[in-house]
């Protein structure tokens, strides 16, 4: 089977081609080119000096189409796997208080761990533009693996494209994730009852505030920081101390409102918030009233909803407080029979008034 | 707890509010624009008309964040759960033989069957550029939908992004997939040994110069489809003739030379391709004879390459053979111990060359 050269000519390109593999991976270019999305041999160097490097465990280095865990190992953890995707575009990609590689890693770990579910593994898959510098794809990489580090998940699998410059705007990440939901424990937006409290984790708004800093569209100096941050120690400390969460949800883009509508429409339930029960830091509010925003429709990238029955919100507030992630935790509002559907805000000017589902678009490209 | 309106001008809004909200959720735009990205009711409705309707599935119809799975209904189908993502940025949207949609199904199928896995749950993320038309829209997901009941899969979750025109290309898409691989299958790059055969199940080429004419850039007329198809029942079917098959990959970007060179270093083993075995249409020959393309690079959606020990070679071809997207199967080479990592061509003339991995790009946007 052995194969005998037969010339000299064909010896020395093989010698050469040889040398060519055996060299470490590494991408030679400063800036992305359409090979590097080819399926070729710069995509290959591509994805060892970016992606395995950084993100260094042995399920992403075997490189092949799919990843695979033993399914026993996952029943040792609970009883149902979550499953969960997003796609990043936020603009700029680097923000005061994180950038788009720890927004995409915590934002799918998020929407695993408001089922309950401890989040396990990551995927990612990349577009990128023509000319995007490899230097800003590099320390995006490294924020991803610092962001996997800190909440506990590897990142397994992904996929690279590229697209002609123009054809993108520098650089969107997917990533989709796994986790695995412990038995008891059942959270759903259609298990809200009237009665039950609403529980908020802090200040609202800080991430479409840092956002429309980043953007120098505002002529501001502020120190105002995203909030993005990994949920998903929080909610275990809140489900260890009261598994009968009813719901829970990480309030993003769309804000607040739109979470608590979504728990009124699914639960069929009206809902009351105390404006003055909200916590909202002062420059945020400056900013919504400069540009007629409104605070509860602000992103947000670490914020989370929790509704529980009354009998238990002292014991969720309690150990929110102790966690610091959740330390400004409060009660902003009661869940109420009628009317089913709307989310009713008592301003401090004790007046009622509806606050409807975002209608239009506030901030593109926040998340 | 229960909501007394005190004035009518209030009750008149509360009403209207309500009529919106009942109305079953339709896309009122005829194109895409910011709000249907903003997390609010635009968006809802968009992921209700085009999506839910479409994917048409329990799971997906709840509108959690993650969709969930019981695990144990997982552990009867298999011991091992297989996860893996691509994203599309295929240009043009539609092409003959597929579209988009079509191909975000049916890669990530194929990324998880040639794992041996039965895929069973995909989501899927949209990034939309503000303008697309809403029936283009529509147009991919009801071709989703048909993918994923072709392939036996159901869309369990996803997410909608929208960028600034000009921001992203009319529509990327980017699934990601997880599916249960049976106790006793054990498929890697890794497992093949010298004397092994390489089988392919047709011809190559037909996606990419499906995408090529399409684009409209070769002034000519032909009747090449793409060859965008699901791999899984194929795949079953010979992993039921013959558990041990040592390797199989679909090669799709970067064409069979780039999967062959991956299974070599992987390996560490040469593999000997006989060219006049390699089934390519006359027409795809002729387009890259124009072009200066080699056929052995050129994209395939459909197009699985098999290693098995020789002696299940004819097991496997004859089974192969018997199912539609197999008919056209022919062993094309056979693995060799030396040179390690090297794939070589011995070309009709009786000459032999190295097929060495993709450098550069042939063909951006293919997938």
């Amino acid at each position: 089977m052995d194969f005998s050269i037969n010339n000299s000519a064909s010896n020395t390109l093989f010698q050469k081609i040889e040398q060519v593999r055996r060299r470490q991976g590494k991408v030679q270019d400063t800036h992305i080119t359409l090979a590097h999305g080819s399926g070729g041999k710069a995509m290959r160097d591509l994805i060892d000096d970016i992606f395995v490097s950084n993100f260094d465990n042995p399920i992403l280095s075997q490189l092949e189409d799919q990843a695979s865990f033993n399914l026993s190992n996952l029943l040792q953890q609970g009883d149902r796997l979550a499953f969960s995707t997003d796609s990043y575009v936020v603009d700029p990609l680097f923000f005061p208080g994180g950038d788009i590689g720890e927004l995409a890693v915590n934002g799918t770990v998020n929407d695993l761990a408001v089922s309950g579910a401890k989040p396990l593994y990551l995927t990612c898959s990349v577009i990128l533009e023509e000319g995007l510098a490899v230097e800003t794809l590099r320390r995006v990489a490294k924020s991803m693996k610092a962001a996997a580090n800190k909440a506990g998940v590897q990142i397994v699998t992904g996929d690279t494209k590229v697209v002609h410059r123009g054809a993108a705007d520098k650089l969107f990440i997917n990533t989709a994730g796994i986790g695995v939901i412990p038995s008891g424990i059942s959270i759903s937006t259609q298990n809200i009852q009237p009665g039950d409290v609403v529980i908020l984790n802090g200040e609202l708004g800080n991430h479409g505030a840092a956002i429309l800093v980043a953007r120098g569209e505002l002529a501001l100096e502020t120190d105002i920081q995203s909030d993005c941050q990994p949920l998903h120690n929080l909610i275990e400390t809140i489900l260890k101390a009261c598994p009968k969460v009813h719901a829970m949800r990480d309030a993003t883009r769309g804000g607040l409102a739109t979470v608590l509508n979504e728990f009124a429409l699914s639960s069929n339930v009206g809902i009351r918030l105390e404006e003055e029960s909200i916590p909202v830091r002062e420059e945020v509010k400056g900013i919504c009233e400069i540009l007629g925003l409104d605070p509860l429709y602000l992103a947000n990238e670490g914020k989370l909803v929790v509704v529980v029955a009354k009998e238990n919100a002292d014991t969720v507030l309690s150990v929110m407080k102790s966690h610091p992630t959740g330390k400004d935790a409060c009660i902003i509002g009661e869940v109420i029979s009628s009317p089913p559907g709307i989310v009713l805000l008592k301003t401090v000017f004790e007046s009622e008034r509806i606050v409807d589902m975002l209608v239009g678009e506030q901030l593109p490209r926040i998340c």
